[in-house]
């Protein structure tokens, strides 16, 4: 799968280095099960690239800094490949200061947030990281989308490996919505309104409403606006307003923050007092045969398996990705 | 209001500089319609003081330092008053780095978190910060609570005034519930499970379940596990599992981040790009004859009718306040 996606992104022009590092992201996305940005986004991926969405050969550049915060501008550069620099930058800052934030303007979808918070948690550091989309989920009580999903990743080393929580602020994204509806199956919880202003669990009649749920109703609707808010003050970018705009989604606003926990004075106990918070919270009574899980301790499970015994991946991916 | 809860603080031995800071937080929380963090709250607050969970002459003490980051032992103080020490620290550590951090551990119930959002937003500072509590909430398919609510805080300028989003990650606080009780009210919207495991409205069913729902279901209890860990090891302090076993609320852990945002290249244009964020997201169109409200401006128009007419308070949580 890597060499496929490598093959093709030297085909459509990507440097080695860009191309492998590239290929890279989008495996390990698709290894760990977040195939919706690994293979199934690869298409898109190089679509917006032939587009001119995405700029192939742009760097970041330094907007402004100032000790432990530094701004800067991703040209429109590949998302992937401008959010492991962004997030590599927030590392040496955190080294230098303790805590570092990173704000990106102008970047590209980054596909899974949460390839950062573990690119940074398997490094030895604390990482919370956010970016802005286009308008896809509409205001409490609202009927028009006007704020994004705007995922935020929290992540942390935990054992050999990482706690890595990766959450968009709408209940389902459309992708899931559309896949339910391909499968024939409701979602598990309400996941928006239907065209007459009821909670369902149907994902065509949310689909067909374009209402999607915020989670936590009002809360989750409140918390992207802001997340919307602080990455475009931020990063002096586009607002979730201002990319709806354009034809794309493209020009996203991106915060990384880390923090280098070797310099607290409890550096020394910090693993072994995250190992008594999840051992606790494993001694939760399931409901019924009920698995509780931490966040990303799912995505291990399916590394594993995939990687020991290979994955499925959808004929017709596939076989557009061969085509491209 | 303000001059009663100043003469109890007093009584009960609090030094008059305290008294007066603390009899104003509880004050402006009830004016602010915050009552359950605020006047309802104050008689807890006197019994813990008098049971020595709350030490009210404890000042925080510096743990460690590096650079942007600082952790503090609040030594059981006030928790509302070690806030805002915590606060004014971390706005002071952003002045010189740009973004700054300030971990607290073994710290008291800081009552409202919003308050702190205001300190700092009506400064000119952004704000990001969270505490741990009790276990009140099951981990998402558990029974027991074995999660914190946690609540999240968000500010940032606005106009004269702030955006402060203020949440907890339960869709409905104890309080709440128990409130709609009362009132013989359901709730707007699931809050829980009932004994069978069915998701109810019904606040009564919630209550004898003991089990709330976070909001989104798996997302919010994630994201609370996360906020403590974060809190606990970045704090060095005791986690929502540590604190549980305690025989009261005391001991908690919180964090306070700081962006000055006059250090950024874009600080000129910001208010602007703010204003602009907030109206697009005014022009919902609203379902029926609801009202799109950001977080933070319900407790304006509330602040500004009750400091105009003056506010109701419970005839009984004012008599128990008498009483003291």
């Amino acid at each position: 799968m890597k060499s496929v996606f490598e093959q093709i992104l030297l085909k459509y022009g990507f440097t080695q280095t860009k191309a492998t590092q590239c290929a890279q992201i989008f495996t390990d996305n698709t290894v760990d099960g977040i195939t919706t940005h690994g293979i199934n986004r690869f298409p898109r991926f190089i679509n917006y690239t032939r587009n001119g969405y995405v700029q192939k050969d742009a760097e970041p550049s330094l907007i402004s800094a100032f000790n432990s915060i530094e701004q800067w501008n991703g040209n429109l550069g590949p998302g992937p490949l401008n959010a492991v620099k962004a997030t590599d930058r927030a590392m040496k800052l955190s080294q230098q200061n303790g805590i570092g934030c990173v704000a990106l303007a102008n970047t590209n979808h980054w596909m899974r947030g949460g390839y950062y918070g573990w690119q940074a948690a398997k490094k030895g550091f604390v990482f919370i990281g956010w970016t802005n989309t286009l308008g896809i989920m509409p205001a409490w009580k609202a009927l028009d989308s006007r704020l994004g999903n705007n995922p935020l990743v929290m992540a942390l080393p935990y054992k050999a490996e990482a706690i890595v929580l990766d959450m968009a602020f709408s209940q389902y994204s459309y992708g899931a919505m559309e896949f339910a509806v391909l499968k024939k199956e409701q979602l598990s919880v309400e996941g928006g309104f239907d065209k007459d202003g009821n909670l369902t669990k149907d994902p065509a009649a949310i689909l067909q409403s374009r209402r999607p749920l915020s989670i936590g109703y009002w809360k989750g609707a409140g918390l992207s606006l802001l997340l919307d808010i602080l990455a475009t003050i931020l990063s002096s970018g586009l607002s979730v307003a201002s990319i709806s705009k354009n034809k794309a989604e493209y020009g996203l606003s991106q915060v990384f923050i880390c923090i280098d926990p070797s310099k607290l004075s409890n550096h020394s106990s910090i693993a072994s007092v995250v190992q008594n918070i999840i051992e606790d919270y494993k001694q939760s009574m399931p409901a019924e045969s009920a698995k509780i899980v931490y966040p990303g301790e799912g995505v291990l499970q399916k590394r594993k398996k995939h990687t020991e015994e290979g994955m499925n991946v959808l004929q017709t991916v596939w076989d557009e990705i061969l085509s491209l």
